[in-house]
């Protein structure tokens, strides 16, 4: 197939459709017919050019994706050209600190594929047969593209050790911040979600999640309420704002837990006193581990997770841009690129 | 006997000498014949009237005990007068949300011996029976006032679940501070202490801790180069300095826990990218359980904890105006008051 296309991020705002580089795969490497590929808000801020630092343009984007095997390199044993799977982007270097001690999806020098290498939004992919997870033959593709986002909430929730009956404030509802709230859910926990776009508090109460409006009400105060004065035990943070930090630690209780999920690029202030007066935990949680990734399919799969109420809009591969731009625009979850 | 005395703060900067408010002990009550008392950083905050709002003077400071029981009250077992002891000066509701949790210690109605009920700086004391701490007898009594602080550091060290063979960057070596590190050290860490006064550090050496001091060179570049770029596991700040804040969170490699020991009234900036990017923990730390007072007796007369190095100096009931102004004008560690 001399034909596959792959869309590349060029420069702010700028993508380009053109000819993939295809090769066949080398030895321990598998090429992929990506089927479906979703956007989320780190490739947004690299279509906004706020990552021309990190990202060497032209750059083929996506990371949360599901499709089919088309070829396997020398070496690769348990995979065949059909089978339907989506990639754990991570690479690690194995020999740092962090590698060392066990926590390789942290490595100092970690390559996320869609991000320092090529993603996956293209027709034809080649990565490590490592990195590959397998996807029931059951799970529609366009819902197992859900599954890179379902882990990282997987994680944050593990993170957090959320238990059955526990109390958990979610601050942003986006489709992490939502996805966290199911997961949280599928524990036991008795979930509130802080969101301040309606159509996304529509969206979540449709999956079956309560919401609060911060615009409307006080958050600390409503969680005072519910938990008639003890407060909150876990919150996530979420919303990458300030004030969504500061939530989240208001409404926590003695010896609540605060897990930070968001990225927040500038220092931000806390009221320590409270970490310290009722003996508070920040956890911070970063990407996922192999279980976590297959937690998350079970979770797809099983319908525990209803993927599909999540996604906003499906675009052709060639409507790239507008996807971008529809998500900017905001007042959705998650748009999907459909590779075929 | 009537002519017990006892020192009382009346307002910033003035202490009064006066005889002691004396009565038999009520049921459930013992009444102590304090013998050392020392003087933390609260009571000087106290001292300097800085917590006025909360203390009602005529005011009898003092939590940091050791005595001995001369009257026991009606329906109090296994006490009786000339048993020596100290006490854990905390009072709690027993029906708050923290307390039905189990976390008595942070008490949402906590009453502290000392601050919010007259404290120990008198010759005749009256407190709860089960407030009472055994001593054992070969126990000196000047080293047993430092069992309080002790309790306070087996407490920290416990919240941030130190482990054998871990890296620990204690940053401030006031008394908190240098216990943490014994206390840590015990547990098998291997400690580094920063601190800027050279005579803390002196002490701190004395006892056998390594230090650092933070004006003399970068801390988290010399824990990068201890640690052959890995990063300490915990780091304790125990400054109350927002520049302390800084160096405990960048000391730390991935998965590291931050436990927050000092009082931070006002709100700090946070590197949270470093808690996303290297899933670094921050655990809220205050005062102690039973279990820490025990273990802390155990630490204190079986000499892990030399606390005998620690006393700066000892001054008479009526100098206690004198021993504050010491401290203040710093460069000491503990100083006791003699009530006897
Ligand atoms: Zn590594
Ligand atoms: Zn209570």
């Amino acid at each position: 197939m001399t034909t596959a296309v792959a869309v590349r991020y060029l420069a702010a705002r700028t993508l380009e459709t053109g000819p993939a580089v295809t090769a066949p795969p080398g030895p321990g490497e598998v090429e992929i017919a990506p089927a479906f590929v979703g956007i989320c808000g780190t490739d947004l801020h690299i279509f906004h050019g706020s990552m021309d630092a990190r990202v060497k343009a032209p750059a083929v984007l996506g990371h949360e994706m599901s499709g089919r095997i088309t070829q396997v390199g020398a070496g690769v044993t348990g995979w065949r050209p059909g089978d339907p799977v989506t990639v754990m982007p991570l690479r690690w270097d194995g020999d740092c600190p962090a590698c060392v001690a066990g926590h390789r999806h942290i490595c100092h020098h970690l390559n996320f594929i869609g991000i320092d290498s090529p993603g996956a939004m293209q027709q034809r992919w080649t990565v490590p047969a490592d990195t590959l997870v397998r996807l029931p033959d059951a799970l529609a593709l366009d819902r197992a593209a859900l599954v890179e986002p379902v882990a990282v909430a997987v994680h944050d929730v593990g993170r957090a050790a959320v238990r059955d009956g526990e109390r958990v404030v979610v601050v942003g509802g986006g489709p992490i911040g939502v996805l966290i709230g199911l997961v949280a859910k599928s524990r036991g926990a008795d979930v509130r979600l802080a969101e301040i776009s309606g159509y996304r508090r529509s969206v979540a109460e449709r999956l079956g999640l309560s919401t609060w409006n911060p615009a409307d009400d006080d958050i600390a105060e409503l969680t005072d309420a519910w938990t008639g004065g003890a407060g909150a035990d876990v919150s996530f943070e979420v919303s990458g704002a300030a004030g969504g930090v500061t939530t989240a630690v208001d409404v926590l209780g003695v010896r609540g837990r605060l897990c930070l999920v968001a990225i927040h690029p500038q220092p931000r202030e806390i009221n320590l006193h409270r970490f310290f007066w009722r003996e508070l935990t920040l956890v911070g949680a970063r990407l996922y581990e192999r279980a976590d990734f297959e937690q998350a399919v079970a979770l797809v799969a099983g319908g525990t997770v209803p993927a599909e109420l999540l996604i906003s809009k499906i675009v052709p591969l060639a409507g790239s841009a507008v996807a971008f731009e529809t998500l900017e625009r905001g007042d959705v979850m998650k748009i999907l690129v459909e590779c075929v």
